[in-house]
């Protein structure tokens, strides 16, 4: 039942990362194991682990395509004034959620085991989209510092998160009738709008 | 072992709403049955359904006590201007997310059973929320329609909930080193800047 031979390496990280976001939808982050992973594609789990180091490599790798994806939308944004690119780059995150809700949780979702650092590769992934905002807002505000930059670009995605957590769990009926795109374009509007001016 | 007599129905009702609180804070949500908190408190299953429904009923009770706690905290910031007032609410949320991470995200897990409607009483426990918000918002932009003050207390405690969120996760680490005050701080001064002036 092992196909060893068939796949390249690549070819069986591709694999393997496909089965996770397919058994993550299917079945929920809990419920995976490196065991299922393999039997989804037809490989022994010692064999994945001679490509992965374990469930947590597995899961990252997984969580490191959705960022791909999300930073493929983001470029494509990129052209636009700064402003109109962050209100792009907002809509895109927004529409992650929405549209593929349990592959974006999983990238909130995960914990390391043991409490083992985040690998600085994926901690590379993670900047270069916290990058390509700021740059945008470097290019709003051109005399801001750094560090106000810094500040503004996670706070500004910290309340597009918020947006996105309430609609992709349905929780905005609780708050009455309100719509998830109104509100992204109202906080972006108003706080760029007095951040770019301060 | 049941010890029916001893308590009256409301206190019974306490009893029982403490015992979920401290169960969810123990063991989490999802292993919550009205048979643990029954045990908990010394008394069969059976007598707590005479004082709840079922357990959406208890789960929601306990709810409705920690949005008490937070409309307590909430009114206690009053009597400021509506600036401060704001902040000092927004301040209150991210706290209660802080200090009591079980029990706010209780508020938020929580799904009724077979897609039942939310009652009203429950419903009425989150407008209130949103009814001191409005208020001081309507006290800082005193010109602005009220489909507006709706659309602007929804987008920033949206926004307030992303950094809770985050912050409860300890998800701003990924997001390099970056203080939760600080971004609630820069949200409201800056959204709250623009909103009351358009």
């Amino acid at each position: 039942m092992a196909r060893r031979n068939q796949h390249s390496r690549e070819e069986l990280q591709g694999l393997a990362i496909q089965a996770v976001r397919e058994l993550v939808v299917e079945k929920g982050l809990e419920k995976l194991s490196v065991r299922k992973v393999a039997d989804r594609i037809g490989y022994t789990a010692g064999m994945l682990y001679h490509v992965f180091a374990n469930l947590d490599d597995l899961i990252l790798h997984a969580n490191a395509a959705t960022l791909d994806q999300l930073l493929g939308d983001m470029d494509s944004a990129a052209d636009s004034s700064p402003a109109r690119a962050l209100h792009q780059m907002a809509s895109a995150y927004l529409a992650l959620a929405r549209e593929q809700t349990a592959l974006w949780q999983m990238v909130f979702m995960h914990r390391m085991q043991n409490a083992a650092p985040v690998p600085d590769w994926y901690q590379q992934k993670t900047a270069a989209l916290f990058d390509r905002v700021e740059r945008q807002m470097a290019g709003l505000a051109t005399d801001h510092d750094p560090a106000q930059i810094h500040l503004a670009a996670r706070t500004l995605w910290s309340g597009v998160h918020g947006i996105a957590v309430l609609a992709a769990q349905d929780k905005l009926v609780v708050a009455g009738d309100v719509d998830e795109q109104a509100m992204l374009e109202s906080l972006l509007e108003h706080y760029l709008n007095s951040w770019a001016g301060e």
